[in-house]
C-alpha cells in the first residue's frame, strides 16, 4: 500500500537489539535495565492477579494509583495535581506522547522539537497531522539555545516538546532554561509537552526541574513519566500524564479509543509500591550515580571520550580517536566486530549534524555486564 | 482548548459502571467477567516476572507468543499466518484498531461501519482525518444488508468494519454473509478491519467465520483479536493484529511510536497458555453455552423479552413490555432504580433507530451475579 509514514522505517532501538542477538554483543543500547524489579512490586502485582484485580480498569486509570501519583507529585514537586481531574495512567509514556500529540495537533499545525530527541515525537506529529520543527540543542552541551526557539515559532505553532533529564545526552534543563521557556510562552498559547521519564535519574545534587513546579508552565503542559525506568521494568508499559482538567479531558478523549485502559494488576502493585518505599525514587539517583562514576573512570582506560552525564541512564561518548565512520556506521561496525551495542545519534535529528562523531551507551547494567563491554571497548 | 473531537463525550461503559459503584447496582454492563483467570495463566506471569522478563519485549511481541498465535490461528481457521511478519501484539484489541486505522485512513477518506457498533470505531477514524460512513444492520437480527453496503461505497471508501460475533447483539456473520462480502471487496482496494475478540464465544455448534479463513479477505485485512475475552482477563489489555506483510508494515510504523509493546510478562503467560491448554479455548463456547441458557431460561420469567444470542457474551433483551422510555434513559433508570446496569444501544449508533427499545446485559458472570440481577428483574 501507500504510506502514511514514508520516512518511518524500524526503530533504531529494534535494529540494534536484533543485530545484538545475531552476534552475541554486550547490549548497552535500547535503554533497559538488565537487573531485577523490586521484590515488592513483583509480589503485589502477583497478589493483584490472585486477588482477582484482572478487569478493565477505570479508562483513567486505577483510583489508589492516581492518588499516589498525587501524592508523590506533592512530595516531590511542591504541587499536587488533582487525582481525579488531571492524572490519567497510560500503557507507557509513549502512549501517553502519542495521546498528547493527537489530543491538540491538528492538520497544519507546529510542534517544536529539540534534535536529537527521542524518536517517537515525530512520527506522533506527523500521523497527527502535524510538521515538526527542529531547532537543534547545542551539540556538545546540548542545552537549549532558546533565542533560535522563539525564532522557530510562527502563528501555527501549537506544542513544544522538551525532555528532561534528556535522551539521548543526559543534559538537564537548569533553573534558567526554566526562567527562558516560561518567557517565551508567555502570552502564548503554545501547549508544553514534558517529557520526564528520568525524573529520578539525577546526579551530582541537581534538582530535576519539573514543569510541574512552575504554575505557569504546567498550565499549559502535558507532563509525561513512567515507571518503567524508575522501578527498572521498562517492558511493565505503565505511564502517565498530569494536565490541567481542560488539557486532560481532551487527552482522555484520545486514550480512551487508543488502549482505554492499562493493565490492571500493576496498576494496583505500583500504587502500594509507591507509598510503601518511597526511599526506592528518592535513592534512585544514588544508585545510578555510582554505578556513572564506575563506568565513566573504566571508559577513561579507553579511547572514547565521555561527555558530563548529568542525569539519565545513558553515557554519550565521543569516538573520533576510534574511527571516521559517521555514528550510524561506527555502531554497527562495533556491534558486529567489537561486540558491543551502541547507539548512533543521528536518528534522534531531523537532519543530523556532519561529522558529529557520538553514541549513545547505556548504562542501566550490572558490574559484570559493564565489565564485559569495558574489556571489549579497551581493545579499540 | 478547542476540541478535536467534539462529538466525544465519556464512554457510556465509563458512565455506567460509575454509575453503579454509585448505586451498588448488580453491573450486566460494561462487558467484563466477574470469576477467576484461569490459575495456569496467572503462575506463569508471576514466573515470567521472577525469572527477570520484565523489560521492553520486541515491538511486534514476544516470539513465542507470535509463534503460539501462528498454531492457534492455523488450528482454528485452517490457515497459517507468518509469525514474524503478519502478526503484532498489541496493549489490547482497541490498541490494534486504532492503529490499523491511523496505518490506512487519510484525510477525507470514508470508512464504512456497521451500525451498531463498538464505540471506539468512529473516534479513531475521525482522528486520523478520516469520514465513518454509517450502514444499519438489521435492527431485529443485526445482519447486514450486503447491498445498503454496496451503495455506500464511493471512490473515497477505505476501509470497511466488520465485527463477528458482533458486540452488542451477538449476531454473527455466517458463510453466505463472508461469499456476499468477497464479492462486495473483489476488485476494489478496500481494507477489511474485521473486529473478531468474541471468536471463541460461539453457540450451537455454529462456526466463527474469521476473515482468516478466506484467501480472498485475509489479503486485504486488518484481523485483529484480543486475550481479554478469552481467558478472562479484560484489565490485561493484550490483543493482536494479523494482516499480509505490506498491512503489517504500515500497522507496525503506527505501533511501535505509540505504545511500542505491550507488558512483556503478560505475553510470556499466554505464549504458554495457549499451547498448554488448547481445550481452554476450544471449550470456551460451552462454557458460555451454558451460561446464556441458563440466563435467557431466568429472563423468560421476566417480563424483558430475550433476542437471539448466536456468540459473544451479551444478551439483548426487548423492554417494550416494561418501560416506553428511550434506551439511555431506560438503562439510566434501571439502574438508579431497579438496581441492575444494563448498556442502552444507542451510543453504537451513528443515528439512534427511533423507538428502538433494547438493553444490552453481560453474561459473564457468575451465577450468584445473575440470579441477583434477575430478583431485581423480576420486580419490573
Ligand atoms: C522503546 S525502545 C527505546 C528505549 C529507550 O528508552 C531508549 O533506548 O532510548
Ligand atoms: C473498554 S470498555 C467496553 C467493554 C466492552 O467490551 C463492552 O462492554 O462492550
Amino acid at each position: 500500500p501507500d504510506t502514511k509514514l514514508p520516512k518511518v522505517g524500524t526503530t533504531i532501538f529494534t535494529v540494534m537489539s536484533q543485530l545484538a542477538i545475531e552476534h552475541g554483543a554486550v547490549n548497552l543500547g535500547q535503554g533497559f535495565p538488565d537487573f531485577d524489579v523490586p521484590a515488592r512490586l513483583v509480589d503485589a502485582l502477583a497478589r493483584a492477579m490472585r486477588e482477582g484485580r484482572n478487569q478493565y480498569s477505570p479508562m483513567t486509570g486505577v483510583p489508589a494509583l492516581r492518588q499516589a501519583i498525587a501524592e508523590k507529585t506533592e512530595r516531590c514537586y511542591g504541587w499536587r495535581p488533582d487525582a481525579e481531574s488531571e492524572i490519567t495512567v497510560t500503557s507507557g509514556a509513549s502512549e501517553a506522547i502519542f495521546d498528547a500529540v493527537h489530543a491538540v495537533v491538528r492538520p497544519g499545525d507546529e510542534v517544536i522539537v529539540l534534535d536529537p530527541c527521542y524518536d517517537c515525537y515525530e512520527p506522533a506529529i506527523e500521523l497527527a497531522g502535524g510538521v515538526a520543527v527542529h531547532v537543534p540543542l547545542d551539540p556538545r552541551t546540548f542545552a537549549p539555545d532558546w533565542d533560535a526557539v522563539r525564532r522557530a515559532i510562527t502563528p501555527r505553532t501549537r506544542m513544544l516538546m522538551t525532555n528532561t533529564p534528556h535522551n539521548p545526552s543526559g543534559a538537564m534543563l537548569d533553573e534558567s532554561d526554566v526562567r527562558a521557556l516560561i518567557d517565551l510562552l508567555e502570552g502564548t498559547d503554545i501547549y508544553l509537552l514534558s517529557d520526564e521519564v528520568y525524573e529520578h535519574i539525577v546526579f551530582d545534587g541537581r534538582r530535576h526541574e519539573s514543569a510541574l513546579r512552575y504554575a505557569e508552565l504546567r498550565e499549559r503542559a502535558f507532563v509525561v513519566s513512567s515507571f518503567g525506568k524508575t522501578y527498572h521494568c521498562t517492558g511493565w508499559k505503565v505511564g502517565y500524564c498530569i494536565a490541567p482538567p481542560a488539557l486532560s479531558a481532551e487527552f482522555r478523549k484520545v486514550h480512551q479509543y487508543n488502549t482505554f485502559c492499562t493493565f490492571t494488576p500493576a496498576q494496583f502493585a505500583f500504587a502500594e509500591m509507591i507509598e510503601a518505599e518511597p526511599e526506592h525514587y528518592e535513592q534512585l539517583g544514588a544508585f545510578y550515580e555510582t554505578k556513572r562514576d564506575r563506568f565513566r573512570e573504566q571508559l577513561l582506560t579507553t579511547k572514547l571520550q565521555p561527555l558530563p552525564v548529568p542525569g539519565g541512564y545513558f553515557q554519550l561518548v565521543d569516538y573520533s580517536a576510534v574511527s571516521d565512520l559517521d555514528d550510524a556506521a561506527f555502531c554497527r561496525w562495533l556491534t558486529t566486530e567489537k561486540g558491543v551495542v551502541a547507539i548512533p545519534l543521528s536518528p534522534f535529528y531531523g537532519t543530523p549534524p556532519v561529522g558529529q562523531r557520538l553514541a549513545r551507551l547505556c548504562f542501566a547494567k550490572n558490574e559484570a555486564t559493564l565489565d564485559a563491554a569495558i574489556e571489549r571497548l579497551r581493545m579499540l
